[in-house]
């Protein structure tokens, strides 16, 4: 694959968690390597369901900044933002929401499913419906070609395609990009519940940041097969969070595949199960929170990280803007 | 009155006409000795409705430019500025986005029947359904506690308060001057034909640019009293635009009133009133003319003027802008 760029990242709303991790942080360290990363900690956009929790954004800006470090993102190859602090975003927001219908916005699929999720029915924020424009502008900015989404987030990246299209055509460019979608392989994490995908609103994560203690105990509770009552009773495997989160995890393929076979059969208890997930965890997260606590006793040096890599990415945008205004023939002076 | 701020603008979509300079041109150059006031080149919001037509918005960026000057508004003391070149009214724009459902939006009577006019309806570009926001963050970036406004723009400033009392309340600081309107006394001043106010889009208006050839044609074929067939028939002044544009600028009320008397009466054809209103509007827009000559010869000196205003612009929205974001707890380094 020829060098791109990419455009990923997170609204600071919570820790990140396993299945952040799982599904993205870890192929961003292995990424940044590849192309160009610049990852984004979207601060904007997590205020446009919260606006009125601003403290709660503000406080996890600093906590997503060191679980990127954490996770082994490199501020060396991997630029690292905020979005607030481009305000290029908001300025090339505004002038895509003129290519995009209202209509076409409330038909959204991810935007009517999440507009349900937080029960805001006729009293949506008009940022939150119109964050998927936001979203085109935040891909575009940096002329980001591959973007890592999930298949949920696949209309994102459609209306971000048709806002490029739109854009092109009305003023006869070619100064965006249209992205491509990066689908994850790794199918979505279940939470510890086992009922729903891990959320970090749901509270049924393992964070990056949990101690080894935490992990433990949340692991001791973690939802089974309810109908493994016994040892000897034959267990499933599918659809078992435990077994979801060995298949993420556990380095050790043909070990995980006799321990399915064994808990399939009959004879191996949850216990010895969780023991072997604890271990497998503990030794995945180790060097991360190695990593965290090194970065989390030098906020300066994350401040200066955030900084020298806003920076950068303030000139990337901002050399895009000039590009659209000139296209848009509003470059006056 | 205590020293106000005052934002106001027009979008540069046209040249100015006779309606703009009764009813607001001629009140700024008055009110700019008395507060301090900001007169905006709404490209921006232009666009909302214009993202097709660029070079038209482009283009009357200049033409707007001039008439300002040429109507009599005063650099020196009159920050007049582009609104596209002010990028923190789109950051501020983003914020307030988060504080209105969109179903507020789709309420305001003034949008709803611009929507009507435009022949939108359920194509309506997302950024013209939100122009209120960005209206109110025009307003406030310059924290302008006094808004020239036609009745018919009362449910924008109405839109602004409730954006200002929610920020302020939500973010507990008073950060956000809430404006009230001031409103014109003005009457709107019909169209040539009578029919409709004196509008760019319809073309029946006199542009402050019009030569005097082209004023005098136009007068000529302005819509009268139908009724008033013969010079001794007696005539309506009552909704007859003549009269209308006399009431605005003939200067000698005593004259004007015996002039509608005789005409009530009979025995005063249309030619001669038209004769009078020549005069008049010439009167008035000869010296606005020769201003305008005077600019459109020095276009660098514009340019000047223009980059000085904007520049003085953001710095003051800016400042805001930094209230802002410390009050939203978004100010991060």
């Amino acid at each position: 694959m020829e060098k791109g760029v990419i455009l990923t990242g997170d609204r600071p709303t919570g820790p990140l968690h396993l299945g952040h991790y799982a599904g993205s942080l870890r192929n961003r360290v292995s990424l940044q390597y590849k192309h160009k990363q610049f990852v984004m900690i979207a601060d904007a956009q997590a205020l446009t369901d919260n606006a009125k929790h601003p403290e709660k954004v503000r406080k996890n800006v600093l906590e997503v900044a060191l679980d990127y470090l954490a996770a082994g993102i490199n501020p060396d190859v991997t630029t690292i933002f905020i979005q607030s602090l481009v305000p290029e975003l908001a300025e090339l927001t505004m002038y895509f929401l003129n290519l995009v219908t209202v209509s076409r916005l409330q038909r959204n699929p991810t935007v009517k499913e999440e507009i349900v999720q937080r029960g805001f029915e006729s009293s949506i924020p008009a940022g939150f419906l119109v964050y998927p424009v936001s979203q085109a502008a935040d891909i575009t900015a940096f002329k980001a070609n591959l973007v890592p989404v999930g298949e949920d987030q696949l209309p994102m990246i459609e209306q971000t395609k048709e806002i490029v299209r739109s854009f092109n055509r009305i003023y006869r460019c070619s100064v965006l990009v249209e992205p491509e979608a990066l689908l994850s392989k790794t199918p979505r994490l279940p939470g510890l519940d086992g009922r729903n995908k891990m959320s970090k609103s749901l509270g049924n994560g393992i964070s990056l940041s949990d101690s080894p203690d935490e992990i433990a105990r949340k692991i001791k509770t973690m939802y089974t097969d309810p109908k493994h009552l016994r040892v000897d009773d034959p267990g499933t495997v599918e659809g078992n969070p435990v077994f979801s989160y060995l298949d993420a995890f556990d380095p050790d393929e043909a070990f995980l595949e006799a321990t399915k076979d064994r808990y399939r059969n009959g004879g191996l208890g949850d216990v010895t199960v969780k023991k072997r997930l604890l271990d497998v965890i503990l030794a995945e997260l180790g060097p991360i929170r190695a990593r965290r606590e090194q970065f989390a006793k030098d906020p300066d040096r994350v401040t200066r990280i955030l900084k020298t890599g806003t920076e950068a990415a303030r000139t990337v945008a901002a050399q895009t803007l000039n590009e659209v205004r000139k296209a848009m023939r509003i470059d006056y002076f």
